[in-house]
């Protein structure tokens, strides 16, 4: 019943059992690298004390240092401030939730009870690696050709923006997927109401560049930015 | 330094002080709403135990029982099955934490160490009330008026689907807002680079509704779904 990619301890099992509407519960991995794939943001929970804390913060994929192939990913990568509260008790090992969602559509039921929403979740589980030296750097540079695909023209990090970096690792070793993408499933007693009913999807589209205003003329908008991806969350 | 609108207590204060990017700390009321009206999702968070759950969950504000003017919001209000493991958490007052974001784009900066996204984020902390009897009742009905405007035709809940489903109001009693909605900061020393500098916003936009396939012919798409505001996330 739980979604990990590789065998994982019966207790990791239990907790990542999806519970709720089990039905909806995929264990494909491919379905999961997909939505990672699409996926700009996370969000991160830590207990700071018995008070958790919720933090949206960019995330990328990855197959492990060295591996650029095509298999399944093995771990999140995220990076923020060493000054951040929030990494400071990830850096810790203190047990993390990453939780990252991409909102599909609105599910128009002919009951409001019915009535919800398109969408794919992955859960994770675990505590965070801290990386260091060549592995930090790779890191970030595996996060920038993830959120911002295409630009490598932009200064690369210095070594004091490197130092005031953290760059964090969760293995994707505890793992759920969640997702909804059918219609309503009405109450068989609701089909002759005359009430309309299907999905309104919910698209995520690029708008046009705007360039800052202190660009100096003559600079093109990067021919890269018309062939990203559309449907990132 | 507090986000709050009303008198917080010191404590509360400094849980919601913003501690990384502080100038980007927004204490307007009026940027909260708005950002909680495009609000379709949150993310909550509560400790299982040592372990924090993160979970995705529709939202919406509320201004309290009986309250339909157009003051500042009160309170968030989520629904869910009495079924569900957070909800049990959440009913039983446990310190929960709710993040609402939207991702409105990403900032290109000439670095890669000054490139960063636009957002709006507010995060909630507090402990959760459980509404029953017909303040549930209201509380599903702000619910479906807030995610699905115009949406008057469905089926309201039968009693049993009213016992089975478990409605909450956080307080916003204790939030702060992040806001960043600039282009991109960058190093002085870095703005002769050759670079292509600016934002590439992300729209959020409704497609084309998609009937159910058991739609009886003759039912046409509700005119109010024309009229759902853009930019929801």
């Amino acid at each position: 019943m739980t979604g990990g990619a590789t065998a994982q301890p019966d207790g990791a099992a239990a907790r990542t059992r999806v519970r709720r509407l089990p039905h909806k519960q995929v264990h494909d991995v491919a379905a999961r690298d997909a939505l990672l794939r699409d996926a700009l943001v996370a969000h991160v929970g830590v207990g700071l004390g018995t008070q958790p804390l919720v933090l949206p913060l960019a995330v990328a994929p990855d197959r492990g240092d060295g591996e650029d192939g095509d298999g399944p990913f093995e771990r999140l990568l995220l990076h923020g401030s060493t000054g951040s509260r929030l990494f400071r008790a990830l850096a810790e090992g203190a047990p993390a939730c990453v939780t990252v969602t991409a909102l599909d559509g609105l599910v128009l039921a002919r009951s409001r009870f019915e009535s919800s929403m398109r969408y794919r979740c992955l859960v994770a589980l675990g505590r965070c690696e801290v990386l260091t030296g060549r592995a930090a750097e790779r890191g970030l540079e595996v996060l920038t050709t993830h959120l911002l695909p295409g630009r490598t023209e932009a200064r690369p990090p210095s070594r004091k923006e490197l130092a005031a970096t953290r760059v964090l690792a969760l293995p994707l070793s505890e793992w759920s997927l969640k997702v909804s993408d059918d219609g309503p499933e009405d109450d068989p007693a609701d089909l002759d109401l005359p009430v309309w009913a299907g999905v309104v999807p919910l698209h995520h589209v690029w708008g046009e560049p705007e360039p800052a205003p202190d660009l100096p003329p003559g600079l093109p908008v990067p021919p890269y930015l018309a062939t990203w991806p559309g449907g990132r969350t």
